[in-house]
């Protein structure tokens, strides 16, 4: 039956459209899966992947505790487990989270699949399509992907160098209830902002939290960078002061490895108890072998230790990326200064659009993520994501000195067929947008 | 700020219940989760889980595998991978699937974190609140979830002893077509049923497809248990012959280990895009550890005889539980007897319910799935599910004497308190509910 009412002859039709749902119709690869494939041939020094160096870690003692554990634990490693994921992980959960401040119980995490499937529950249990989130902008392009999965309709909030403005947050909301709305929540990385590299500073937090409580919006704080953080202290999370008006979401990418896909959402319990559910009904429960792989190595191996390892392997990253930014950059260009995670955010100079350099860049065997990529609303052309946590210090200058030239190049282009009208030069390299 | 507007002291109201997505306000926790806490006491012998005999894997030389792969593989199978997953992989499970007679390409395979996210992802795609799912009546519990989860109307299909009934199949459609709705697919477990135990018949296979493929409704073929036959013949899947109106969902779980979550969905290239676009932001990509084993596994083991043992083992627990029920139940129960997977359907005497006797079975330490567990409708409380895969067959058999004498106390009192009108004795086992 090779041919049939699903297959007739000659037509490239899909016979499947009248079946999809409203969301999948709209279904469309992000221009960042397309670039990646691009970005990944050997001759191109990608600044664009945010891959952990998974290559720092002790992998010979990870295969030796995976081996111990299957030969030993197999029976329950290699069996189903409960959707809300292992009691013993959860614990260890709840000391990692101690180390930001956070006080927590076991009975109130899920473990789940990276904390892009916490994301993920999260968006299923709050939006109906239509619904308003409110987020930075720029923000996660794997949270905007979700996002619009639900079919939200994402409000960017503006950030600068001290992250997510709370002015600007008052505002969305208050244009959002006089127009009878209210967000169903704010989503937040407060710490080492993927893309725009800041971090909330610690004033703004307990306003941020004041504003969203008297709003009835709950805070989903992503926090992947976290532990990563260049300084002696870790930044003091929202959650840590708010049990009851935040969804955390940890994972184990950054500090161990994203191979295993072991994230977390801590939850108030009633949030808790449907975020179960709905992870029950996405995977019926989580890899017991991937969580116990992860418990073996929170309890047997050196992990903070392991941690600082990261931190300095990011920190020279950091620097070296810096360094060559300020050595070779054309004027006009901006970019932030992490304090931790993985992220420089750059803004371009004066008419230029990073989207349509892109070619040029591969062409010059340099890739970044264009700006678009990081905002629903179609803004953020002038802008791109650097990442240093993946290529070695030498690749990053390197890559950067041929990313240079590729601006520089755009800037004389421009220079010949444009006349820049007046923009405003003094703000900070993550302002994208106006308070609105 | 430990009391704030998000914890008005002492009330026990849910704050965040404006917040949630319609779907997320009808959640409620399963029968059977709850009911597993019971059954998991060790007292307890339960028929209820389907949980595969993992103990029966070389968990030394899997554990070896591992130790190797995360030792000299570390940087990949410790990092992020795309979202359809490793090629090698899926290569691997086209040769797995041609074991049943499919003949596929890689390219059309998509890696999911077991055959459920499969299902999750499938219902993304296709279902928005309200559509209609075909499934047989009974069906496997998960799926039931998953389509509530997506707020589908299931209307159940009814099945025989050779599987699903062809004509009320048509009328099932046909009524949908005089009210002017088409279902968005049909659901169905052709081998080894969950929870039925049933096989649809090889001449029934092409009429369904027919049937399908007229009235424009793709089929979903869930096929965990395939290979698990205790015949010589794995029996023939939807797919192999028709690979443009199925979409078929293959697992690891039965046939290697449910803790490593890895499944698969192949599907015709226009579903097989949106599935990759669905995983991607439902989990960004499945664990590369968790491929990479299952793909070390079947390259370097040798699986097809692991299988073998899996099924003589199943097979002998099977034997053990119909001679224990043909031995032991009273009068007026009937139940099917399964050519492969892991499940006895039980019909109970007239005028018996196997959820208001669950509390009794349970202090007589014996443990089953109740039959509404099953149906989406509310129906099946005369059926009950029994599982052989997991104990052993001295407990199987010794279960099966406990649960007979709960039934037989309940026959009593039946018998005491009721007077049964004539009910029809001749239908088979699984025949729940009439062809509508």
């Amino acid at each position: 039956m090779l041919t049939n009412a699903w297959h007739p002859n000659g037509t490239r039709i899909d016979p499947f459209a009248p079946n999809y749902a409203a969301g999948a119709r709209a279904m469309v690869a992000s221009e960042i899966r397309a670039l990646f494939a691009e970005a990944a041939r050997p001759e191109v020094i990608s600044l664009a992947g945010g891959m952990p160096c998974v290559s720092a870690l002790p992998l010979d003692v990870i295969g030796n505790m995976a081996g111990q554990l299957i030969g030993g634990r197999g029976s329950a490693a290699l069996q189903y487990c409960t959707a809300e994921g292992d009691p013993g992980l959860r614990e260890m959960i709840c000391e990692v989270m101690k180390l930001e401040g956070i006080r927590a119980h076991p009975d109130d995490v899920v473990v789940t699949a990276g904390s892009q499937q916490a994301l993920d529950l999260v968006a299923r249990i709050f939006i109906d399509p239509g619904d308003v989130v409110l987020a930075e902008g720029p923000s996660y392009v794997g949270a905007l992907g979700v996002f619009a999965a639900y079919q939200a309709e994402v409000i960017h909030v503006p950030m600068d160098n001290d992250g997510l403005i709370p002015e600007a947050l008052e505002e969305a909301i208050r244009r959002l209830a006089a127009a009878g709305r209210r967000a169903k929540f704010l989503y937040t990385v407060p710490n080492f902002h993927n893309p725009a590299g800041v971090t909330l500073s610690p004033p703004r937090r307990g306003r941020i939290l004041d504003i969203c409580a008297s709003a009835g919006v709950p805070v989903v704080e992503d926090n992947p960078y976290g532990l990563l953080s260049f300084a002696a202290d870790p930044g003091r999370p929202l959650r840590a002061d708010d049990p009851h008006g935040v969804v955390y979401l940890g994972t184990f990418s950054k500090t161990f490895a994203p191979g295993v896909r072991v994230g977390w959402a801590l939850a108030p319990p009633a949030v808790r108890d449907k975020l179960v559910l709905a992870a029950e009904s996405a995977l019926l429960c989580h890899s017991s072998l991937a969580q116990l792989l992860v418990r073996d190595y929170l309890s047997g191996q050196p992990w903070l230790e392991q941690i600082k390892i990261f931190r300095e392997l990011y920190r020279a990253r950091r620097d070296a990326m810096l360094d060559a930014l300020e050595g070779a950059m054309p004027g006009g260009c901006r970019w932030t200064r992490p304090a931790g995670g993985f992220y420089v955010w750059l803004r371009l100079a004066d008419g230029l659009d990073s989207k349509a350099m892109m070619p040029h860049a591969l062409s010059s065997h340099v890739a970044y993520v264009p700006g678009t990529g990081f905002y629903s609303d179609g803004s953020g052309a002038r802008y791109m994501r650097l990442s240093y946590c993946f290529p070695s210090p030498d690749r990053i200058r390197e890559g950067v000195r041929r990313l240079a030239k590729v601006i520089e190049a755009e800037i004389e282009l421009r220079d010949i067929c444009w006349s820049p009208t007046k923009t405003d030069e003094r703000s900070l390299a993550v302002r994208a947008t106006p308070p609105r």
